[in-house]
């Protein structure tokens, strides 16, 4: 076979941290949840995916390589992405016929993260949005983020928020085919663009229960669950998306913790239980309170996913009573750059310094970031694939 | 005056630890319950409180001795306790004239545990029962003790359980007055005496808030509490009753793990979240699973009252196993007396070691203990008073 042309296109796409949680799945084949969620979107200068797509006539089967290794595709989630994707695109390729037939060529992707996998970060959400937006952009489909998002929730259901930036709900839906369930942005990050997140990364001896395992062991046993997904979340979405709308950052912090909390009751309340914070993720779960306590009002607010990291939020304008704090409990950790020599490591005035030291042991690093954009579109030149469509050596 | 006459008489209670747990109340004021819960009474050979009553013409004041040291009673909970009593010793007195007028004197009440303050066992349950059940052997009360349970209640929630051995209930009762709410015997000792119990003694370096503060807080903020009290535990007493009727253990074992779980769910719940439980606590809960897991069925439940102790019963039947594996896991600590010597400090066959050695390391005290008898009448020469009615020097 004559050397065959190589198409790509190279994408990035975010992080998100939820404020109201996904907890359990209305369908596990669709991929569809009990309740609506809500995020923000985190700064890809801090934390993002990579990926190259690339289609070939020449490529004899469908692979990926995630950070440098190769990466299983066989599963349900990304066959059911590719199939999807495809199908958009053959559709185009039906009503013209001078576009390739990319459709019918396997793909390559590549794919790397800007920060540790070992880190615990929810990764698969970045992954899966950068899977799909850098495929839709090879496609040159012309669907929208929204509509792309429906695809990239049957990867990993938090990856159809990261198709967005800013603050981004992902509406459950009450279709039973799931093809309302589906992403939309609440707000861009230049509605609120103040909004930060300090991530203390702590370590666990014992690895948690899968999210996928654990929160379907909760739908099917937590005998609280049900009034958490049909009573108390819906509340929380339009508190929260009126909180939003106003940059009312307390009552954002007050649902933001409730919420966390009501998530890790429910694993909690699951047979057998699942434990997911542990006792520094406590230990930041009071100096955040201790803070709020001290300055008076609510100025950070803590979230905790399915693993012991802590990822606080705040204002920048309460960026010294925050940062301040933390620097002073963590300051010898990996991730207080030069940007932040300037922050004092001092407490509000009346914080009881106790609290401090139950956190300063069990922190590994500290990310520091902000609120951020959607995915972003590469330049060709910058690709992650060498002449073959390979990925490239040095990486 | 004259030397006057010195009335005492002394009683015995025991601890109860819920397996249905009582968090909430509906009145502050009348202390009674937003739902029912039922405990099992440990026996007074490990833990019991001690509690001569006495009153005299001579006394100039009522007053509390516990554990050798002076204790106030101006509290509304000891005056409620004083005030009922004595009205009911009054109408006794009102229909014999020939009764001494105890009701008029004032109280002296010396107090003891025979197990460590330290320990973080709930000492209040005992304290109150004992206090109630040995004023009213010193009045010659005719009243039941579910009759006397009511007072107990008064004193402190879970006190008024602790009135009976064996598998006891308070029922949360419908009055507005609180008349109805009150403890009842749901099977003896004697009906399944093979209950047994091993408590792991676990510091903490925070003390968490205590039960009664922390419990309003739950009422006034959780948004999943209604749902646990409303409709998830009566659910769960009717079949504890049940499990108790029939002696069925693995039923017995799966309501206690469930609703000590759904109790710390709602802790977390509450706005700030309440923890009790610790990472010690949690390799508690897990080694309690891998045990049940690897033998096959349900052996050991674990219970976390208000604090980071591990409560596991089981069934004598099933020593060896439980027995043996907290063995393997604590030989070192404080609490394996010869009694226990002829447990084998081994696991069951497919237990994974590695759950043991996060629970070694936070456990300070073993108490192994077993179902046990309600309060006891003490010999008039036992009592803890000297002559004049004060605490014996030596105790």
């Amino acid at each position: 076979m004559a050397n065959s042309s190589i198409y790509h296109a190279t994408a990035t796409a975010p992080v998100n941290i939820a404020v109201i949680k996904y907890w359990g799945k209305a369908s596990t084949k669709l991929n569809t949840p009990t309740n609506s969620s809500l995020s923000v979107t985190l700064s890809q200068d801090d934390l993002r995916t990579i990926t190259t797509a690339s289609c070939s006539a020449s490529f004899v089967a469908d692979a990926l390589w995630l950070n440098g290794g190769p990466h299983d595709v066989s599963n349900a989630r990304s066959q059911a992405c590719f199939a999807e994707l495809r199908s958009l695109r053959k559709a185009k390729e039906d009503k013209d016929s001078s576009l390739p037939p990319l459709s019918t060529y396997k793909l390559h992707l590549i794919s790397e993260n800007n920060f540790p996998t070992a880190a615990g970060l929810a990764s698969s959400a970045a992954g899966f949005a950068a899977f799909v937006r850098a495929i839709a952009d090879l496609y040159e489909l012309d669907e929208s983020p929204t509509e792309l998002s429906r695809i990239a929730r049957q990867g990993s259901g938090s990856a159809c928020r990261s198709l967005f930036g800013g603050y981004v709900a992902w509406e459950k839906g009450d279709r039973e085919d799931g093809q309302d369930s589906l992403a939309v942005q609440v707000a861009p990050e230049s509605h609120w663009p103040t909004m930060r997140a300090a991530i203390l990364v702590i370590s666990d001896a014992k690895k948690g229960v899968s999210s996928t395992t654990g929160m379907q062991a909760t739908v099917a046993t937590s005998t609280l669950f049900p009034n958490r997904t049909n009573v108390v979340v819906p509340a929380r979405m339009e508190a929260m998306k009126k909180a939003i709308a106003e940059k009312d950052f307390e009552t954002f912090a007050e649902l933001t913790m409730a919420d966390s909390n009501s998530f890790h009751a429910v694993c909690l309340d699951t047979i057998p239980p699942i434990f997911y914070m542990n006792d520094t993720s406590r230990a930041a779960v009071r100096v955040v309170e201790e803070i709020n306590r001290s300055a008076g009002k609510k100025v950070a607010a803590y979230t905790f996913d399915a693993g012991p990291n802590a990822v606080i939020y705040y204002d920048e304008a309460n960026q010294d009573i925050v940062l301040g704090t933390l620097k002073k409990a963590t300051a010898a950790i990996t991730g207080w750059s030069d940007k932040y020599a300037h922050i004092n490591a001092a407490v509000p005035e009346g914080f009881n310094e106790a609290f401090l030291e139950p956190l300063a042991g069990g922190v590994s690093r500290v990310i520091l970031t902000s609120v951020g954009s959607g995915p972003l579109k590469v330049p060709k030149e910058n690709a992650l694939i060498d002449e073959q469509g390979n990925p490239r050596s040095a990486t």
